[in-house]
This record gives structure tokens, C-alpha cells and sequence, in this order.
């Protein structure tokens, strides 16, 4: 697993055989990063190794995480996949794109995917810069777990073969963590202010707003420390 | 279902379940024209209709041949898809450009996917212009049926987005019926000509060697006539 590998993340992953059916397609295509968040059946799981069907060292390396915040703290850039428009306002992008865009980007990318049977929650797919959806037939869309995995590990390894675009001048986001933090301290500072009193039934609105808005550039990690010296600034009462 | 739109061929699947997910797969991206050759356990199959999660119009309009030869005899191009070598020598492509050339050429293209334990036999290659191979990892090749059907079928819809190239002055390869007419023609005068007994042990290799040569062209119909024409003259007794 070189550093540039993307991680995938299966939330709230329901039957232990489709968290086995996606290790199968990631090791496909040379994909070995899964990251589990709060699997309804516990971890690890007997019914996911016979689905594997011998891509056993994928499940045994995976990890289990309790939050999807905590899953993809060492990534600088994350995709959720889901098909339904969320509302949100962020970059929807295919798969071949997802693809080539994480090769040529520093850092470490995750792509989230949903439980089998809801998809993402809104809450998750704020946790991410960009959404990630295949397009398929709007009058039959039913891509099923593994399969929307393996479009994703597919164009991955394709994109392998010919030689990536770059970004100029781009250190890449900062890790997703050092983001956290930062809205962390924002919401602190926020509440403090008591700006989120003030707005009372909206504020579980307005937080998902802010987080998606500032999750949404890739802020890098110099930008970060920026930001957080900003919210500092404002929020220290001069003595 | 449009005049070009590529048939789905499984070759002697085993398990309905699995008729199930192509269909399903298919269906995500547009594709309808399922065709079984010989499926194991006959035809409709109960298991099919649950795995296939609402594409129920492709089972519903799947229809049941005798042979590969019949499966395609409307189709003027045939892709195989395999992981193995056959020693056959034919083109191989990605899925890719397999969608972005059935997009670009005249006629009804089918691919052929064998069954889930063993792939596709020498011989339903040998029916094939082409091998269609997904490039997967070398250390873990093992991609399931629904999962080969579901990368074709995404490669056939992205392709269907852009302007796909063109072939000019070409007018598409001849129904392989007809090519098929040409080849049993010219089996009949060896035959005759005693040349398939002359090399006795080797005969079967022979004819297989024949077809697969004359299968890769992707003869015209024009073509073939001609060719017809040819091995006629040649069988055919001066009085």
C-alpha cells in the first residue's frame, strides 16, 4: 500500500458478505485501504470472508472507526458517493474523474460509502469536499455496494496506467483532522458568542452549512493554521 | 432498446441468482438485450427475479439459445470476455475501448461472458472477433460475472456521452450468421476435398485455427459474399 493509495470507507456497512464483496473488488484493483465506521454487526464479521473470496489480507487489515470524522482523519480530501442530491453545495463529479484526480493530488483521498440500504446520511456527506456519483439510468438507478466500489477501484487502476495530471503550486488539503479542529474551534467560539442561542432551531442547519462550506475547498494545512489564527484573532478578549 | 445497444451473452451460467445481477447491472446503464446460451438450470429461473432488484424487464425479455453461434447470429461483432490467454490470435481491449468501438460501429455487437467457475471454453472464443479483458490486479484476478457485466455496461453508457470516433468507409462486419454460412461452406468443400481426413488427429485444431482467422476480420457482408463466391468456384466441378 503506497501513500497515495486511496482509503475506502464503508459507513454503517450492514451484512458482513457486502463488506467482503467490496475487499474482493478493491484487491481487483490493487485497492488493500478499508476503513469500516461502525459496522451494525460488529468487527470482524464471519460472514465477510467467504464473500472475499480469498482477498482475506484486505479484511484483515482493516480498520474500525466510531465516527466517520475519526475514519478519514489522516485523509486530505474526501469523496462520498451517494446518487441523491443532498442539498448541499459541492463539486459531483464521476468516477473516471474521481480517479485521476486522486492520483494527481497529494495526500491521501477516502471515498465514502453508504449502508446498503439508506446511502449517506446528509451529516456524512458533509464531511466531504466533493460527492462522487456514477451516472446511471435515471430510470433504474440500483448500483449495489460492491459494485459502485469496484466502478471507483476500476477507473483507479486505470487512471495508473497513463501518466496523471498534476496541480501547480498545490500542497494539497490538509489533513482532514487539522480541519476538524478548526471548525472545532470556530463552533466554540460561535457558541460563546452565543450565536447558535440566538438562531435556536436553526442552528443543527446552520453548523451542517458551515461545515460543508468550509470542508469544500481543501484547505491546505498552511490555510488551516491561517484560519485558526483568524478565529484565535477574534475570539480572545484583549486583556 | 436502439438498433445499436450491445447484447449481454451468458454463456451456460450456473446460478439464476447470478442471471439476476447482470440484469441488474445491465439495467443501471441502459443495457436490455440479455441473452442466456444453455443456462444450467433452465429458463425462467426463480432465483433470478429477487437478485435482479427491480430489472425485471430485461429477465422478462431475456431469451434462451441453443448454441453461441445462434446467440449471435444477428450481431456483426462479438467480443469474449476472459482473463485467460487462449493461444488464440485475436485483439484484446480494455472495456473501454471495447464500449467506445461497439458505440462507433455499425451494427449489433454482443459480448460473451462464460460461466462463473470456469470463464468461456477455446471453442465460444473462437466465435469471437475479440477478447474483452478488464485489467485487473495479477496477484488477485478475480472479478465476479455481475462485476465483468457492470464494467462493460459503465464503459458502453460513458461512452454514449461524448461524440464517439467513427469508422470511415466501413460498413460494419457482416451478421455472423452469414460469416458462419461462409465458414460451414467452407468446411463442407475440405470435407469433400478430403482434407480434413487426411490430417485426421489434428482436424479439430485445424477447424478452430480456420474460424478464429476468419472470425477476427470482421468480414463485411459484402466481404463475405465475395468470399462465398470464392470457395464456391473453387468446389464446384467444370462440366
Amino acid at each position: 500500500m503506497s501513500a497515495s493509495d486511496p482509503a475506502i470507507v464503508l459507513v454503517r456497512p450492514q451484512l458482513g458478505e457486502n463488506i467482503g464483496k467490496a475487499a474482493r473488488a478493491m484487491l481487483n484493483f490493487g485497492l488493500t485501504d478499508l476503513r469500516l465506521v461502525a459496522p451494525r454487526d460488529g468487527w470482524p464479521n464471519p460472514d465477510a470472508g467467504p464473500a472475499a473470496s480469498g482477498a482475506d489480507i484486505v479484511l484483515a487489515n482493516a480498520r474500525v472507526f466510531g465516527s466517520v470524522a475519526d475514519s478519514v482523519a489522516d485523509c486530505g480530501f474526501v469523496y462520498a458517493a451517494t446518487v441523491r442530491k443532498r442539498g448541499l453545495t459541492k463539486e459531483i463529479v464521476g468516477p473516471e474523474k474521481a480517479a485521476t484526480d486522486t492520483r494527481a493530488r497529494p495526500g491521501r483521498t477516502a471515498v465514502l460509502f453508504g449502508p446498503e440500504r439508506s446511502g449517506l446520511e446528509t451529516d456524512d456527506v458533509a464531511c466531504a469536499q466533493a460527492i462522487l456519483t456514477v451516472p446511471v439510468n435515471p430510470a433504474f438507478a440500483s448500483l449495489n455496494l460492491a459494485q459502485a466500489v469496484v466502478l471507483f477501484a476500476y477507473e483507479w487502476s486505470k487512471a495508473g496506467v497513463g501518466e496523471a495530471a498534476t496541480f501547480d503550486n498545490y500542497e494539497g488539503a490538509a489533513p482532514q483532522e487539522e480541519l476538524e479542529g478548526f471548525i472545532a474551534q470556530l463552533f466554540s467560539g460561535l457558541d460563546t458568542a452565543g450565536y447558535f442561542a440566538r438562531i435556536k432551531d436553526r442552528a443543527p442547519a446552520s453548523r451542517r452549512m458551515l461545515r460543508n462550506m468550509l470542508t469544500r475547498p481543501g484547505f491546505s494545512a498552511n490555510e488551516v493554521r491561517t484560519l485558526r489564527g483568524v478565529i484565535r484573532a477574534l475570539t480572545t478578549r484583549r486583556v
